[in-house]
């Protein structure tokens, strides 16, 4: 073959060197545990759904941001989120399941969006949820939020979680008889953070409400902190969802309290709302401690009605989401990673002379011992291997040469120290193990 | 919202119940585990390539099995194997990697034909290659055999790797004057177990090779054990490749043997022939021990050039795969799936009267010790919750009434003795931990 075709992956498309997806895999490993104590089941479904389930949301109409194609009788989607898909799930399995269900999904997801800085068309999702059937406790709200704090100790990060209740927002919404304008005024009171508190009053002037009303708007997200936050707004209107709103809110908060979660890992902040609208009680956004300003690294909360338009049967949820590949690259430009034991290799042995045959029985038996190890078998000079396992990291060499083969002994170089002592196979087992 | 879409998924695509996928997440774990040991890097591409890159193959032609879709700019097809994305990455990063590169990768590949009985759109693959630059040792031929060894004995399941040499077919047919119908000639071979003998002749003949031609190739493919067959074989032609084909297998066979790889797991037998014409000297086929007639649960060899399409470096490799869904329907239909701990609740913790918080502080305390523990919270009665856990398999239950709590002990009840005894939070943590 002579003309070479230039080798490209598609833009936005996620992957990583394999040095990285160590790291990566890792962090997913240790979230999968976290979900498996909490007695989470895993769901993988596929790539791809029928259009007509994945455009359920939208009558049917194609968003542009969705990969679909066409092919014979198929018309189908790329998933764009994690959720959908579990919806159909659970519809298609509601007789067989039993409730509470609780599923965790870790997977990919597909955004046909420009691809441009921190954009990714595809990217990792990773999704906690618990289904209920007709009611669901709110314990389940505090797992979640639990979720996040175990999930980021095991990550070695500190977190908090904000945690609000889109039922007090509304409530007070519908006292100040501005009911109808709500989502306007949700959209534009989660942008406080961004745009502050004097444009935040004139955008909602502009939906015509009195001053009065734009103010105590603006006092209820303004208000966060532990418990006392939930007495501080309660003063603020007395509809009967602003109240249900708010005593939900202090019996998650008891909950959290009782599931011994740290107090720095959870707070109230009002000013969480969260754009879906699908969100029907507890929100809850997670941050990086003192890294507020590089956004939610994660985020979720409670939903009347999951399969809403799949099935008659009402199945209420909440749920809890991390963006893996947007935590991941976060994590990495602000060097938080965990760079260390990403070398694969925890010993590698150079035969010398005639010695291969034995290198392989010495490997096989420290892979049997469960050590990470390899045969540089390769026709290089000595000087050359140990270079490459120099700059790949490797922490052990041993160097078999026929005298050692000879008075059954190795030789065994700690890279780090710069060391090299001569012992039998147990004693370097006992090193390197 | 009144009229309901009947939730239904993509025929063919993967999807298990998730006490299935349990099960077959651990058989993936514990493959990553042996590659981990064997010092492979994982590598995770996207499930979409460029179609010039996807089909350079073919030379851009499209393959009614791909999934293929235009998107604005965006020509893309969904990848049906996990080798064309390695050697797109490996070209594309040929000047960063350290060789030998050894990658391992499980994921899900594409085909979009008619859904059928065992036949699957979306499956997932399991694939373990090492590249070299310029040269490969034959050591790495033999890791590839001994990686299915290690990796079912991990699975608890007996096989046997049957390994052979194109080189050797190759050989004896341009002896036999018949270079230029080489792959016609493999092809039928590759067939002979299905086949017979006597129609593997006949279709031999239609090729017009004389009756000598034919027995001698007959015979070769009927050839197979130990390491005497090579010796058996041998006798058949003296042919260069022949020779050179005799030699790497015998010497693959040594270092098999300096591995340690049991006996029973591996076996020479010249009727594998692999029909890719990409392999081009050591091939091999796993299949379950007595139940050959399933067919191969894997398969692999040594290829000459890896990124030929893409880039002018020499880049030889082996590589062994397995086909997963297909592994795991098998393992269902023959009753061989490991059933037991699908269970994701270790302990279930049922309040009675006003214990709910003292419940959820005992459930974080055992998870904090790493033991999967739920509390029962929904609004149900102790009866349908002991229900509940027997039918979901919760083999131990707390009970938590007022008095336990005010004598600070715990009811556990052992779902499989029957058995309940009141113990200390201490007694308890050692019986389930």
């Amino acid at each position: 073959m002579d003309k070479k075709i230039t080798p490209r992956r598609l833009a936005g498309f996620w992957e990583l060197e394999p040095e990285k997806e160590v790291i990566f895999e890792n962090m997913i490993d240790s979230i999968k545990g976290v979900f498996k104590t909490h007695c989470f089941l895993p769901l993988d479904t596929p790539v791809m759904e029928l259009s007509e389930i994945l455009l359920a949301k939208s009558g049917g109409e194609i968003d542009k941001e969705i990969y679909r194609f066409v092919k014979g009788s198929t018309d189908a989607c790329l998933r764009y989120d994690l959720t959908v898909p579990l919806a159909r799930f659970v519809a298609m399995n509601e007789n067989t399941l039993s409730f509470p269900f609780k599923r965790y999904a870790v997977g990919k997801v597909y955004r046909g969006e420009r691809p441009q800085k921190g954009r990714l068309r595809e990217f990792y999702q990773c999704d906690a949820d618990i289904i209920g059937d007709g009611a669901l406790s709110l314990v389940n709200d505090a797992e979640c939020v639990k979720l996040y704090a175990d999930i980021f100790d095991k990550l070695d990060i500190n977190i908090c979680v904000e945690v609000s209740n889109r039922k007090v927002l509304f409530g007070l919404v519908r006292e100040l008889r501005a009911e109808e304008k709500f989502s306007d005024i949700a959209i534009i009171l989660d942008k406080l953070d961004k745009i502050g508190k004097q444009e935040t009053v004139n955008l909602l002037k502009e939906l015509s409400l009195s001053d009065q009303a734009c103010d105590k708007l603006v006092r209820l997200v303004s208000i966060s902190g532990k418990g006392e936050a939930i007495d501080e707004a309660e003063g603020l209107a007395c509809d009967e969802a602003f109240k249900e709103g708010i005593n939900e809110l202090r019996e998650v908060y008891r909950y959290l309290n009782a599931l011994g979660v740290c107090e720095e890992r959870y707070k109230i902040n009002f000013a969480i709302i969260r754009g879906h609208n699908y969100y029907t009680g507890t929100v809850f956004e997670a941050y990086i401690e003192g890294k507020r300003n590089l956004g939610a690294v994660g985020g979720g909360g409670r939903y009347d009605d999951l399969a809403g338009y799949f099935s008659d049967r009402k199945l209420p949820g909440v749920g809890m989401s991390i963006g893996m590949s947007r935590l991941f690259n976060l994590l990495e430009s602000e060097g938080m990673l965990r760079t260390e034991e990403i070398c694969p290799v925890k010993v590698a042995i150079i035969p010398m002379g005639q010695t291969l045959e034995k290198a392989l029985e010495i490997s096989a038996k420290l892979q049997n011992a469960g050590v990470s190890c390899e045969v540089m078998a390769e026709e290089k000079s000595f000087k050359s291997k140990m270079k490459q396992a120099g700059k790949v990291g490797v922490p052990f060499v041993i160097i078999l040469g026929e005298d050692e083969v000879k008075n059954n002994v190795l030789a065994l170089k700690d890279m780090n120290k710069g060391e090299q002592q001569t012992l039998k196979f147990e004693d370097v087992l006992n090193i390197v193990g």
